[in-house]
């Protein structure tokens, strides 16, 4: 199958790699606004052919849209435009925005919003690896408006990346990955910026940071231009669990003002229990 | 070399475990109130023989104190009062109680004050391994208190687990691991606290958890009765931190809530410093 990859970054780059290493993409064609992405994607095998998004889209039967959620929102409805026989994903983080984008489309069917649990801090098509997605979820919003053939070509797509398909509506996505992901990366961020701000002599952060500092602010790396747009897009929600944190924070820092040890204990005894959660998930 | 492990748990398990296989310890006495710990120390290996703590300090030649800060507080005076020739040294994340319970003591001169900045998110003797400290720092603090015989065979002993000595002062440690661990362990319990809090559907949590919310979160695993006299005797530090962290999070929360898209972007790049003090750390 011919293959359109646009945006030639971690997510997008990856997908390439694997499914042409499946002998899922006999072609993949590559686009990019940036030089530096699109050189880089030919150099590492990403893509066989940089064009034009539309050369692309009419010369693929496939298009994987993985580019910024912003830059999605505005490209998926003029891809859809173009799209007769061709299949179409994105693998956005938020989903609304862009169901909305194209909801009441003409060939609205060709499209399947997706959205693989899958990621780094790292970004760009020098991140990308064969090594990604597998064993992780790949949620597939509003599946009742794609066409069944496009759904069940997508759906064996991410099964091929050793994915397991959740269904959902996009609204649903939406609040669940403002708890299971994007607060994760404000929490971090702001950790970052804690201790840089504080902590002047940078020598003893490099020389005491363990491993635990570094599990709970590596994403801290991860890329502003990817993020700012899921923010904005996912505006409501991030709000509502960050001011739901920021009361969590606030219990914790009560507790020690108060030296009520004792409910102290009680809440790390509490947040243990998301030990239930994560293995099961192992 | 005879060694007390007084605290069968991650911290002194693995130690007695590394400095078996590197011939260090030729015999390592056991001593913990926990039944369960003694029982699985003698069956891992970690423990030739369980002693009460007067026995296996009269006959070790150093005594590793590695039970909860709390304990080390109460414990250390008692086990100076009995220390002729031998070594003492603790592990415990806070320095400066510990420092000043001891200040002035007869025996002073025989302890060596550390902390070994290596730990994962589980607790008791099964979470010890060989595989254990290796290219992380070792916290020496007030070392021209000790003895210089203790203080260099203690420097020997953590090379020879292959971390590196690093000095400071009781005072100073306690502000940096404020930082660099004990705030994120905090961030991690709230977030985890966060999820369940508001997340009713935990399947959703469960098929959607990413790898980085499992690594934001994975500290909330962590032990209540080692963490809470933790964040007890470093109240003052971790209290600043907390306040300096909710203060960065309401930026987050602010930039979003006025779609402030451009200083949302300036916090992130801000934040993406982080990388130069991780990347020094590898």
């Amino acid at each position: 199958m011919k293959i359109a990859v646009v945006g030639l970054g971690l997510i997008g780059g990856s997908m390439a790699l694997v499914l042409k290493q499946k002998g899922f993409a006999t072609k993949v064609y590559g686009v990019d606004n940036q030089e530096a992405h699109t050189q880089k994607a030919l150099e590492l095998g990403i893509a066989d052919e940089i064009t034009d998004l539309n050369t692309a889209v009419a010369k693929a039967d496939l298009v994987i849209l993985s580019a910024p959620v912003s830059v999605c929102t505005v490209l998926l409805p003029q891809i859809l435009d173009q799209v007769k026989h061709q299949i179409v994903l994105d693998t956005g983080s938020t989903k609304t925005s862009l169901l909305d984008a194209v909801k009441g489309h003409p060939h609205r069917g060709r499209y399947i919003a997706t959205h693989p649990m899958w990621g780094t801090e790292f970004s760009g098509p020098e991140a990308a690896t064969n090594d990604a997605f597998h064993g992780r979820a790949n949620v597939i919003c509003n599946a009742a408006e794609s066409d069944k053939d496009a759904l069940a070509t997508v759906e064996k797509l991410y099964t091929l990346l050793g994915m397991y398909n959740v269904y959902m509506e996009g609204k649903d996505h939406d609040v669940h990955v403002a708890y299971v992901s994007h607060i994760s990366h404000i929490t971090s961020f702001a950790l970052a910026n804690t201790v840089l701000e504080k902590e002047k002599e940078e020598n003893a952060i490099f020389e005491l940071a363990s491993a635990g500092f570094e599990s709970t602010v590596r994403l801290a790396k991860s890329s502003p231009a990817m993020w700012m747009p899921i923010f904005k897009q996912n505006k409501e929600n991030v709000l509502d669990v960050l001011n739901e944190h920021i009361t969590q924070l606030r219990k914790f820092k009560s507790c020690i003002e108060k030296e009520n040890w004792a409910y102290l204990t009680e809440l790390m005894e509490n947040a243990n229990k998301i030990k239930h959660v994560l293995d099961r998930e192992e």
